[in-house]
Protein backbone atom coordinates (compact mmCIF):
# COMPACT_ATOMS: atom_id res chain seq x y z
CA UNK A 1 0.00 0.00 0.00
CA UNK A 2 1.44 3.60 -0.53
CA UNK A 3 1.78 5.86 2.17
CA UNK A 4 -1.46 8.24 2.62
CA UNK A 5 -2.99 10.78 4.63
CA UNK A 6 -6.54 10.06 5.24
CA UNK A 7 -8.53 12.65 7.07
CA UNK A 8 -11.64 10.67 8.52
CA UNK A 9 -15.34 11.64 9.90
CA UNK A 10 -16.23 9.80 13.67
CA UNK A 11 -19.73 11.53 13.52
CA UNK A 12 -21.16 13.45 15.77
CA UNK A 13 -20.53 11.87 19.68
CA UNK A 14 -22.40 8.73 19.10
CA UNK A 15 -19.80 6.17 18.71
CA UNK A 16 -22.02 4.05 16.95
CA UNK A 17 -22.75 6.78 14.09
CA UNK A 18 -18.77 5.83 13.04
CA UNK A 19 -18.86 4.41 9.03
CA UNK A 20 -17.80 0.73 8.23
CA UNK A 21 -15.18 2.41 6.11
CA UNK A 22 -13.85 5.23 8.59
CA UNK A 23 -13.82 2.30 11.64
CA UNK A 24 -11.78 -0.40 9.24
CA UNK A 25 -9.27 2.55 8.32
CA UNK A 26 -8.97 3.29 11.83
CA UNK A 27 -7.69 0.18 12.77
CA UNK A 28 -5.69 -0.62 9.49
CA UNK A 29 -3.66 2.75 10.14
CA UNK A 30 -0.19 2.92 11.51
CA UNK A 31 -0.37 6.56 12.95
CA UNK A 32 -3.62 7.73 14.42
CA UNK A 33 -3.63 11.37 14.76
CA UNK A 34 -6.08 14.09 16.50
CA UNK A 35 -6.97 17.23 18.34
CA UNK A 36 -6.46 17.08 21.73
CA UNK A 37 -7.02 20.00 23.99
CA UNK A 38 -3.50 21.17 26.22
CA UNK A 39 -4.56 18.42 29.08
CA UNK A 40 -4.18 16.05 26.20
CA UNK A 41 -7.98 15.35 26.39
CA UNK A 42 -9.72 14.67 22.38
CA UNK A 43 -13.58 14.08 21.88
CA UNK A 44 -12.80 12.35 18.37
CA UNK A 45 -10.65 10.16 20.09
CA UNK A 46 -13.47 9.70 22.42
CA UNK A 47 -15.98 9.10 19.91
CA UNK A 48 -13.66 6.15 18.30
CA UNK A 49 -12.22 4.47 21.56
CA UNK A 50 -14.18 1.90 21.42
CA UNK A 51 -12.84 1.02 17.28
CA UNK A 52 -9.47 1.61 18.52
CA UNK A 53 -9.27 -1.00 20.62
CA UNK A 54 -9.19 -3.55 17.62
CA UNK A 55 -6.47 -1.90 16.26
CA UNK A 56 -3.66 -3.29 14.40
CA UNK A 57 -0.45 -4.24 16.52
CA UNK A 58 1.54 -1.24 16.84
CA UNK A 59 -0.63 1.56 16.07
CA UNK A 60 0.81 4.85 17.41
CA UNK A 61 -1.21 7.98 18.17
CA UNK A 62 -0.24 11.71 17.53
CA UNK A 63 -2.37 14.14 19.58
CA UNK A 64 -2.18 17.85 18.55
CA UNK A 65 -2.15 19.59 21.16
CA UNK A 66 -4.67 22.93 20.30
CA UNK A 67 -4.63 26.13 22.65
CA UNK A 68 -8.16 27.58 22.76
CA UNK A 69 -7.32 30.78 21.36
CA UNK A 70 -8.81 33.21 17.85
CA UNK A 71 -5.36 33.42 17.55
CA UNK A 72 -4.50 32.22 14.06
CA UNK A 73 -0.77 32.12 13.90
CA UNK A 74 -0.82 30.03 16.75
CA UNK A 75 -2.91 27.67 15.44
CA UNK A 76 -0.75 27.50 12.33
CA UNK A 77 2.30 26.76 14.34
CA UNK A 78 0.68 23.94 16.11
CA UNK A 79 -0.49 22.71 12.67
CA UNK A 80 2.96 22.77 10.99
CA UNK A 81 4.59 20.83 14.25
CA UNK A 82 1.80 18.62 13.80
CA UNK A 83 2.32 18.11 9.35
CA UNK A 84 6.31 17.70 10.38
CA UNK A 85 5.34 14.47 12.05
CA UNK A 86 2.82 12.94 10.05
CA UNK A 87 5.59 13.66 7.25
CA UNK A 88 7.70 11.71 8.62
CA UNK A 89 5.42 8.45 8.92
CA UNK A 90 4.23 9.05 5.29
CA UNK A 91 8.12 9.16 4.25
CA UNK A 92 8.62 6.04 5.86
CA UNK A 93 5.58 4.78 3.76
CA UNK A 94 2.95 4.44 6.57
CA UNK A 95 -1.16 5.23 6.71
CA UNK A 96 -1.72 8.07 8.24
CA UNK A 97 -5.47 9.13 9.50
CA UNK A 98 -6.59 12.43 11.09
CA UNK A 99 -10.26 11.81 13.38
CA UNK A 100 -12.23 14.35 12.84
CA UNK A 101 -15.57 15.41 14.99
CA UNK A 102 -18.84 15.07 12.05
CA UNK A 103 -17.18 15.81 8.62
CA UNK A 104 -13.69 16.03 8.10
CA UNK A 105 -14.41 19.20 5.65
CA UNK A 106 -17.19 20.63 7.06
CA UNK A 107 -16.18 23.85 9.60
CA UNK A 108 -13.37 21.14 10.62
CA UNK A 109 -9.79 21.51 10.98
CA UNK A 110 -8.69 18.73 8.66
CA UNK A 111 -8.64 21.46 5.80
CA UNK A 112 -5.66 23.29 7.63
CA UNK A 113 -3.60 19.58 7.68
CA UNK A 114 -4.83 18.85 4.27
CA UNK A 115 -3.66 21.93 2.88
CA UNK A 116 -0.05 21.66 4.08
CA UNK A 117 0.16 17.78 2.77
CA UNK A 118 -1.42 17.48 -0.29
CA UNK A 119 0.92 18.60 -2.81
CA UNK A 120 3.46 15.77 -1.84
CA UNK A 121 1.25 12.85 -0.75
CA UNK A 122 -1.58 10.96 -1.61
CA UNK A 123 -4.41 12.18 0.51
CA UNK A 124 -7.93 10.75 0.95
CA UNK A 125 -11.33 11.63 2.77
CA UNK A 126 -13.94 9.71 4.58
CA UNK A 127 -17.15 11.94 5.06
CA UNK A 128 -18.62 11.56 8.50
CA UNK A 129 -22.18 12.18 9.38
CA UNK A 130 -22.04 16.04 10.14
CA UNK A 131 -23.75 17.53 13.48
CA UNK A 132 -26.48 19.34 10.11
CA UNK A 133 -27.98 15.87 9.81
CA UNK A 134 -27.55 14.35 13.47
CA UNK A 135 -29.38 17.56 14.68
CA UNK A 136 -32.65 16.88 12.49
CA UNK A 137 -32.33 13.02 13.58
CA UNK A 138 -32.40 13.68 16.92
CA UNK A 139 -35.03 16.14 16.44
CA UNK A 140 -36.71 13.81 14.08
CA UNK A 141 -37.82 16.91 11.60
CA UNK A 142 -37.16 17.54 7.90
CA UNK A 143 -34.43 19.54 6.79
CA UNK A 144 -36.22 20.56 3.41
CA UNK A 145 -38.76 19.17 1.81
CA UNK A 146 -40.20 19.88 -1.79
CA UNK A 147 -38.54 22.62 -2.78
CA UNK A 148 -37.48 24.54 0.32
CA UNK A 149 -34.43 26.10 0.47
CA UNK A 150 -31.72 25.40 2.90
CA UNK A 151 -28.75 27.44 4.75
CA UNK A 152 -25.89 26.87 6.74
CA UNK A 153 -24.62 29.67 8.86
CA UNK A 154 -21.49 30.38 11.45
CA UNK A 155 -23.08 32.04 14.94
CA UNK A 156 -20.36 33.99 14.34
CA UNK A 157 -21.63 36.18 11.48
CA UNK A 158 -23.12 39.43 12.67
CA UNK A 159 -26.62 39.85 13.45
CA UNK A 160 -27.12 41.77 10.11
CA UNK A 161 -26.46 38.41 8.29
CA UNK A 162 -27.95 36.09 10.46
CA UNK A 163 -31.76 37.88 9.93
CA UNK A 164 -30.64 38.04 6.37
CA UNK A 165 -30.25 34.46 5.99
CA UNK A 166 -32.81 33.67 7.95
CA UNK A 167 -35.01 36.45 5.48
CA UNK A 168 -34.18 34.52 2.91
CA UNK A 169 -34.12 30.49 3.66
CA UNK A 170 -36.71 27.94 4.69
CA UNK A 171 -34.71 26.20 6.68
CA UNK A 172 -31.65 27.55 8.59
CA UNK A 173 -28.93 25.48 10.18
CA UNK A 174 -26.63 27.90 12.90
CA UNK A 175 -23.26 26.34 13.71
CA UNK A 176 -20.81 26.89 16.87
CA UNK A 177 -23.77 29.24 18.53
CA UNK A 178 -21.71 29.23 21.38
CA UNK A 179 -21.25 32.42 22.80
CA UNK A 180 -22.77 33.83 19.78
CA UNK A 181 -26.11 32.69 21.63
CA UNK A 182 -27.24 36.38 22.77
CA UNK A 183 -26.96 37.50 19.39
CA UNK A 184 -28.60 34.43 17.41
CA UNK A 185 -31.27 34.60 19.52
CA UNK A 186 -31.91 38.36 18.94
CA UNK A 187 -31.51 38.01 15.42
CA UNK A 188 -33.99 34.89 15.04
CA UNK A 189 -36.72 37.53 16.84
CA UNK A 190 -35.69 40.37 14.66
CA UNK A 191 -36.72 37.96 11.59
CA UNK A 192 -39.63 36.53 13.38
CA UNK A 193 -38.75 33.11 13.26
CA UNK A 194 -38.30 32.46 17.60
CA UNK A 195 -41.10 29.94 17.00
CA UNK A 196 -39.75 27.75 14.02
CA UNK A 197 -36.03 27.49 16.29
CA UNK A 198 -34.99 24.75 17.73
CA UNK A 199 -31.62 24.54 20.21
CA UNK A 200 -29.52 21.68 20.58
CA UNK A 201 -25.97 21.00 22.41
CA UNK A 202 -24.02 18.15 23.03
CA UNK A 203 -26.23 15.81 20.28
CA UNK A 204 -26.10 11.84 20.64
CA UNK A 205 -23.68 12.74 23.94
CA UNK A 206 -24.14 11.52 27.37
CA UNK A 207 -25.07 15.47 27.95
CA UNK A 208 -27.34 15.92 24.98
CA UNK A 209 -30.36 18.68 25.50
CA UNK A 210 -32.70 19.75 23.11
CA UNK A 211 -35.12 22.86 23.39
CA UNK A 212 -37.92 23.18 21.62
CA UNK A 213 -38.82 26.23 22.79
CA UNK A 214 -36.00 28.55 22.11
CA UNK A 215 -37.58 31.55 24.13
CA UNK A 216 -36.88 29.48 27.10
CA UNK A 217 -33.24 29.73 26.61
CA UNK A 218 -30.92 32.14 28.59
CA UNK A 219 -29.52 35.26 26.62
CA UNK A 220 -25.63 33.98 27.59
CA UNK A 221 -23.77 32.05 26.10
CA UNK A 222 -23.48 28.67 25.77
CA UNK A 223 -21.37 25.20 25.17
CA UNK A 224 -19.59 25.15 22.05
CA UNK A 225 -21.40 22.24 20.87
CA UNK A 226 -24.23 23.93 20.26
CA UNK A 227 -26.32 24.78 17.37
CA UNK A 228 -29.55 25.65 16.33
CA UNK A 229 -32.48 24.25 13.57
CA UNK A 230 -35.11 26.52 12.19
CA UNK A 231 -37.30 25.55 9.90
CA UNK A 232 -41.01 26.55 9.03
CA UNK A 233 -43.89 25.19 11.47
CA UNK A 234 -46.40 24.60 9.15
CA UNK A 235 -45.16 22.05 6.23
CA UNK A 236 -47.22 21.06 3.91
CA UNK A 237 -45.79 17.66 2.45
CA UNK A 238 -48.66 15.42 2.38
CA UNK B 1 -38.48 -4.30 22.69
CA UNK B 2 -40.83 -1.51 21.63
CA UNK B 3 -42.65 -1.98 18.02
CA UNK B 4 -40.56 0.73 16.48
CA UNK B 5 -40.19 2.66 12.79
CA UNK B 6 -37.38 3.99 12.13
CA UNK B 7 -35.30 5.49 8.93
CA UNK B 8 -31.84 4.62 8.55
CA UNK B 9 -29.54 6.12 6.21
CA UNK B 10 -27.70 4.60 4.33
CA UNK B 11 -25.09 6.85 2.26
CA UNK B 12 -24.34 8.02 -1.00
CA UNK B 13 -23.59 4.90 -2.89
CA UNK B 14 -20.48 3.14 -1.12
CA UNK B 15 -21.92 0.22 1.11
CA UNK B 16 -18.53 0.86 3.23
CA UNK B 17 -20.24 4.72 4.01
CA UNK B 18 -23.01 2.97 6.19
CA UNK B 19 -22.57 4.07 10.13
CA UNK B 20 -22.46 0.63 12.30
CA UNK B 21 -25.91 2.07 13.97
CA UNK B 22 -27.58 1.50 10.77
CA UNK B 23 -25.91 -2.00 10.10
CA UNK B 24 -26.97 -3.34 12.77
CA UNK B 25 -30.40 -1.94 13.15
CA UNK B 26 -30.53 -2.92 9.56
CA UNK B 27 -29.63 -6.68 10.51
CA UNK B 28 -31.83 -6.63 13.77
CA UNK B 29 -35.10 -5.38 12.03
CA UNK B 30 -37.93 -7.58 11.30
CA UNK B 31 -39.38 -6.06 8.34
CA UNK B 32 -36.93 -3.75 5.63
CA UNK B 33 -38.66 -1.43 3.70
CA UNK B 34 -37.37 0.67 0.65
CA UNK B 35 -38.30 3.09 -1.94
CA UNK B 36 -37.78 0.74 -5.51
CA UNK B 37 -38.85 1.49 -9.11
CA UNK B 38 -41.70 -0.50 -10.41
CA UNK B 39 -39.19 -3.26 -11.78
CA UNK B 40 -38.36 -3.79 -7.70
CA UNK B 41 -35.10 -2.49 -8.26
CA UNK B 42 -33.61 -0.06 -5.53
CA UNK B 43 -30.91 1.80 -5.28
CA UNK B 44 -31.24 2.00 -1.26
CA UNK B 45 -31.49 -2.02 -0.97
CA UNK B 46 -28.42 -2.17 -3.40
CA UNK B 47 -26.17 -0.22 -0.89
CA UNK B 48 -27.43 -2.13 1.91
CA UNK B 49 -27.01 -4.99 0.27
CA UNK B 50 -23.72 -6.61 1.83
CA UNK B 51 -25.04 -5.25 5.11
CA UNK B 52 -28.57 -7.33 4.42
CA UNK B 53 -26.42 -10.82 3.86
CA UNK B 54 -25.99 -11.08 7.80
CA UNK B 55 -29.69 -10.19 8.52
CA UNK B 56 -31.63 -12.12 11.36
CA UNK B 57 -33.49 -14.99 10.37
CA UNK B 58 -37.12 -14.52 9.10
CA UNK B 59 -36.73 -10.87 8.26
CA UNK B 60 -38.76 -9.67 5.67
CA UNK B 61 -38.42 -6.93 3.09
CA UNK B 62 -41.01 -4.20 2.02
CA UNK B 63 -40.09 -2.42 -1.69
CA UNK B 64 -42.01 0.08 -2.25
CA UNK B 65 -42.62 0.90 -5.72
CA UNK B 66 -42.43 4.49 -6.69
CA UNK B 67 -43.49 5.37 -10.09
CA UNK B 68 -41.41 7.65 -12.49
CA UNK B 69 -43.59 11.09 -11.87
CA UNK B 70 -44.20 13.96 -10.69
CA UNK B 71 -47.62 13.88 -9.65
CA UNK B 72 -47.85 14.42 -6.18
CA UNK B 73 -51.09 12.67 -5.74
CA UNK B 74 -50.02 9.85 -7.00
CA UNK B 75 -46.66 8.97 -4.86
CA UNK B 76 -49.16 10.06 -2.03
CA UNK B 77 -51.65 6.78 -2.46
CA UNK B 78 -48.07 4.81 -2.78
CA UNK B 79 -47.07 6.49 0.96
CA UNK B 80 -51.00 5.46 1.74
CA UNK B 81 -50.24 1.88 0.85
CA UNK B 82 -46.76 1.61 2.35
CA UNK B 83 -47.59 3.03 5.59
CA UNK B 84 -50.72 0.88 5.50
CA UNK B 85 -48.52 -2.46 5.69
CA UNK B 86 -46.02 -0.86 8.25
CA UNK B 87 -48.21 -0.34 10.27
CA UNK B 88 -49.57 -3.50 10.48
CA UNK B 89 -46.00 -4.88 10.95
CA UNK B 90 -45.76 -2.31 14.10
CA UNK B 91 -49.30 -3.71 15.59
CA UNK B 92 -47.05 -7.05 15.79
CA UNK B 93 -44.90 -5.84 17.97
CA UNK B 94 -42.41 -5.68 15.30
CA UNK B 95 -39.00 -3.58 14.46
CA UNK B 96 -39.23 -2.18 10.80
CA UNK B 97 -36.23 0.14 9.19
CA UNK B 98 -37.19 2.23 5.93
CA UNK B 99 -33.28 2.19 3.65
CA UNK B 100 -32.85 5.55 2.82
CA UNK B 101 -30.44 6.79 0.54
CA UNK B 102 -28.12 9.77 1.94
CA UNK B 103 -29.73 11.09 4.99
CA UNK B 104 -33.33 9.79 5.91
CA UNK B 105 -34.25 13.84 6.32
CA UNK B 106 -32.56 15.79 3.70
CA UNK B 107 -34.20 15.89 0.40
CA UNK B 108 -35.35 12.45 1.03
CA UNK B 109 -38.72 10.21 1.21
CA UNK B 110 -38.43 9.11 4.34
CA UNK B 111 -40.43 12.38 6.02
CA UNK B 112 -43.56 11.46 3.71
CA UNK B 113 -43.55 8.04 5.45
CA UNK B 114 -42.92 9.45 9.03
CA UNK B 115 -45.64 11.75 9.14
CA UNK B 116 -47.96 9.32 8.50
CA UNK B 117 -47.36 7.25 11.57
CA UNK B 118 -44.86 9.61 14.00
CA UNK B 119 -48.62 10.48 16.17
CA UNK B 120 -49.35 6.45 16.69
CA UNK B 121 -46.01 5.19 17.08
CA UNK B 122 -42.55 4.97 18.10
CA UNK B 123 -40.20 6.56 15.76
CA UNK B 124 -36.84 7.19 15.18
CA UNK B 125 -33.76 8.28 12.87
CA UNK B 126 -30.30 7.04 12.33
CA UNK B 127 -28.17 10.00 9.93
CA UNK B 128 -26.66 9.14 6.97
CA UNK B 129 -23.92 10.46 4.82
CA UNK B 130 -25.49 12.94 2.43
CA UNK B 131 -24.18 13.85 -0.67
CA UNK B 132 -23.19 17.11 0.12
CA UNK B 133 -20.56 15.71 2.56
CA UNK B 134 -19.71 12.81 -0.06
CA UNK B 135 -19.05 15.02 -2.82
CA UNK B 136 -17.08 17.30 -0.85
CA UNK B 137 -14.78 14.38 0.17
CA UNK B 138 -14.54 12.98 -3.31
CA UNK B 139 -13.12 16.02 -4.14
CA UNK B 140 -11.16 16.70 -1.35
CA UNK B 141 -12.32 20.29 -1.05
CA UNK B 142 -13.45 22.06 2.04
CA UNK B 143 -16.98 22.93 1.87
CA UNK B 144 -16.53 25.78 4.62
CA UNK B 145 -13.45 27.58 5.68
CA UNK B 146 -13.50 30.44 8.46
CA UNK B 147 -16.52 32.14 8.77
CA UNK B 148 -17.98 31.34 5.00
CA UNK B 149 -21.13 31.10 4.20
CA UNK B 150 -22.96 27.98 2.84
CA UNK B 151 -25.96 27.30 1.46
CA UNK B 152 -27.87 23.87 -0.30
CA UNK B 153 -30.69 24.61 -3.41
CA UNK B 154 -32.31 22.24 -5.30
CA UNK B 155 -31.43 22.64 -8.91
CA UNK B 156 -35.69 22.99 -9.10
CA UNK B 157 -35.32 26.38 -7.89
CA UNK B 158 -35.96 28.98 -10.49
CA UNK B 159 -32.84 30.42 -12.30
CA UNK B 160 -33.08 34.47 -10.73
CA UNK B 161 -33.23 31.96 -7.36
CA UNK B 162 -30.01 30.28 -7.73
CA UNK B 163 -27.94 33.51 -8.84
CA UNK B 164 -28.92 35.30 -6.13
CA UNK B 165 -27.94 32.25 -3.76
CA UNK B 166 -24.55 32.48 -5.88
CA UNK B 167 -24.47 36.20 -4.87
CA UNK B 168 -24.96 35.50 -1.76
CA UNK B 169 -22.92 32.59 -0.17
CA UNK B 170 -19.48 31.33 -0.62
CA UNK B 171 -20.16 28.34 -0.51
CA UNK B 172 -23.31 26.69 -2.20
CA UNK B 173 -24.13 22.79 -3.19
CA UNK B 174 -26.79 22.67 -5.73
CA UNK B 175 -28.32 19.00 -5.58
CA UNK B 176 -30.89 17.45 -7.92
CA UNK B 177 -29.03 19.04 -10.91
CA UNK B 178 -30.53 16.43 -13.25
CA UNK B 179 -32.57 18.24 -15.66
CA UNK B 180 -31.91 21.67 -14.43
CA UNK B 181 -28.19 21.25 -15.42
CA UNK B 182 -28.95 24.29 -18.35
CA UNK B 183 -30.61 26.44 -16.12
CA UNK B 184 -27.94 25.90 -13.64
CA UNK B 185 -24.76 26.28 -16.07
CA UNK B 186 -26.31 29.49 -17.12
CA UNK B 187 -27.10 30.51 -13.75
CA UNK B 188 -23.22 29.92 -12.53
CA UNK B 189 -21.97 32.18 -15.81
CA UNK B 190 -24.58 34.75 -14.99
CA UNK B 191 -23.32 35.31 -11.60
CA UNK B 192 -19.68 34.83 -12.39
CA UNK B 193 -18.75 31.53 -10.62
CA UNK B 194 -18.67 28.90 -13.33
CA UNK B 195 -14.63 29.02 -12.74
CA UNK B 196 -15.81 27.80 -8.83
CA UNK B 197 -17.67 25.09 -9.81
CA UNK B 198 -17.01 21.52 -9.48
CA UNK B 199 -19.81 18.74 -10.98
CA UNK B 200 -20.27 14.87 -10.20
CA UNK B 201 -22.85 12.45 -10.95
CA UNK B 202 -23.11 9.17 -9.10
CA UNK B 203 -20.94 9.73 -6.27
CA UNK B 204 -19.04 6.58 -4.46
CA UNK B 205 -20.46 4.08 -7.37
CA UNK B 206 -18.77 2.12 -10.05
CA UNK B 207 -20.08 5.23 -12.34
CA UNK B 208 -18.61 8.07 -10.66
CA UNK B 209 -17.70 11.24 -12.73
CA UNK B 210 -16.25 14.25 -12.13
CA UNK B 211 -15.72 16.97 -13.92
CA UNK B 212 -13.43 19.90 -12.33
CA UNK B 213 -13.92 22.31 -15.22
CA UNK B 214 -18.05 22.78 -15.52
CA UNK B 215 -17.31 24.94 -18.97
CA UNK B 216 -16.79 21.48 -20.60
CA UNK B 217 -20.04 20.19 -19.41
CA UNK B 218 -23.06 19.90 -22.50
CA UNK B 219 -26.42 22.08 -21.62
CA UNK B 220 -28.32 19.07 -21.94
CA UNK B 221 -30.13 17.05 -18.79
CA UNK B 222 -27.97 15.00 -16.65
CA UNK B 223 -28.63 12.11 -14.23
CA UNK B 224 -31.13 12.47 -11.36
CA UNK B 225 -28.12 11.76 -8.73
CA UNK B 226 -25.88 15.09 -10.07
CA UNK B 227 -24.64 17.54 -7.81
CA UNK B 228 -22.68 20.93 -8.09
CA UNK B 229 -20.09 22.18 -5.84
CA UNK B 230 -19.23 26.06 -5.57
CA UNK B 231 -16.38 27.15 -3.68
CA UNK B 232 -14.30 30.22 -3.80
CA UNK B 233 -10.84 29.38 -5.18
CA UNK B 234 -8.68 31.83 -3.31
CA UNK B 235 -8.97 30.32 0.06
CA UNK B 236 -6.95 31.76 2.23
CA UNK B 237 -6.80 29.44 5.08
CA UNK B 238 -3.38 28.85 6.50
Amino acid sequence: MTARFTGVGVGPGDPELITLKAARLIREADLVAYIANTSGESQARHIAADVLTGAKVGQRELPVPMPMSEQRDLANRVYDEAAREIRAALDAGEQVVFLCEGDPLFFGSFAYLLIRLEADYACAVVPGISSVNAASSALRLPLTVLNESFAVISGRHSEAQLVDVLNTHDSVVIMKAGRARPRILHALATAGRTGDARYLEYIGRDNEMIETDVARLAHAAGPYFSIFVVTRNQREIR
